[in-house]
């Protein structure tokens, strides 16, 4: 397991725990909570594998995942205190995971034969589906169709840098970096000035 | 056709005479009940059997699934009486039918090589998932993320027990009828004294 | 390409300026509506492939699918003008893709070996979940469950003419030409006399 391996994890926990935490505003129980964790952290993976025909689905006889949705469960059913206090470090360790995820669905995309672009789709599926799934569970429409900052855009664009830094030869963990810098800035850019794509009037 | 496939269709039955109820619910039209029927009696198997990748889904080409969608569809539809008259039947039934779906659910994924605790989860979706698709169809929250009694935990701990038994070497006759004891025994447990799972406050 | 290739493109746009308006009403944004637009022209025929196990979808790759949905997304986003106008045309260019993706769906599944009754579910599933998932997308109870006008209705009837013709030793462009003529047929006869299948009371 080496340092990529656990920011992913990390990543994966700060989804688990958000999708924990809507569980907690509608008031659901404890298994409620469980598969809103699970579906916001691999939820987006899933749909992926589903599309590209992979099988069985990544997490399959993944006990790590197991682990890390019980423990996001524990700790947000436990946490007394306001979460709100969190609030900076989850925003953060969320952009994080955005970009580790883009680039897992995109790797797996391009390994089973998918193009440039739709590899770039593949990869914004499998950060920000999750959460949608997770929206539809809730009978909410999802945040991310109708959202006020960059978050599938963020995911977007660092993938399309991804890919093409990539292709330029670099390696691999630069490549990496720049992605997920990218993403963060962008998240970070578009959450302070209130940037966001142009709407429907 | 031995015995177990009667229950199993049993099962089935009443799965989808809930699902054409829902649809009775919201004043839905004879496709429209079908749909829910069809999804409350299959969704679970299919959720199941995409996430393992197994192909076709398991009511591809089998035209007693259709023919038991379609009585349940036609007795919901011309019955006048008040179906309340039929609660405590339907309520064991249905009891008995997560019992054969999660048994039916946890020996494919171990056919598919997953290991126990996912195949009691993959059991867990065969089971209860079906009703959660219809829910979201229907626009609803679905219940079984905020239910008031056991329903998926009633089949988790029966999964449990039934693949504990497996290992020690019994009959598997033997399993399935303890498992489906069990699963029955907590429905009416849980739904006799009110016992959930904890439950955000 | 041929003109049936064109026919099916001209009924796959319609369908993403549909998905697209869906956005427009509920306030969302550009992604919001790339979404929405590829899951109504697209979202039928992915859940047909994930229930047959096709690998990948059948979009993956497609440049000219995504070329059609940003048109089509395009289109929505600058036309100022009342869409309402075109009212007329888009109801029957939408019927002519019912059809066109009712004899896809079915020709398909016959490819892939499932039996006849199966291939027109496979067929209609194809042509109607699509809006079925955008509604779900929208939270909405999805209209295709309790429309007031044949919608699945005509294409499940178109369908099994077309699998009839097709068995009778016919040329299949005719029965193409028969299955479409007739659900185009059924629409506008569904729509003008507000002709429905019984709904529960």
């Amino acid at each position: 397991m080496n340092w990529l391996n656990i920011i992913t994890y990390c990543g994966t926990f700060v989804f688990a725990v958000t999708g924990a935490l809507k569980a907690r505003t509608h008031k659901m129980d404890v298994f409620g909570a469980a598969v809103l964790a699970f579906s916001t952290a691999y939820g987006g993976g899933t749909i992926r594998d589903m599309l590209l025909g992979i099988k069985p689905v990544n997490w399959m006889n993944d006990y790590i995942a197991l682990g890390l949705v019980i423990s996001a469960l524990l700790i947000t059913f436990l946490l007394k205190t306001n979460i709100a206090k969190f609030n900076r470090t989850i925003f953060i360790t969320d952009a994080i995971g955005l970009g580790m995820f883009t680039i897992a669905g995109i790797k797996i995309s391009l390994n089973a034969g998918i193009g440039d672009v739709y590899s770039v789709i593949m990869g914004v599926i499998t950060a920000t589906f999750g959460g949608l799934v997770t929206d539809i569970l809730c009978n909410n429409i999802p945040d991310l169709l109708k959202n006020n900052e960059f978050y599938a855009t963020a995911c977007f664009i660092g993938g399309l840098i991804f890919i093409l830094l990539l292709k330029l030869g670099l390696n691999p963990d630069i490549c990496i970096f720049c992605c997920i810098s990218l993403i963060v800035g962008l998240r970070i850019l578009s959450k302070l000035n209130r940037i966001h794509l142009p709407r429907f009037k």
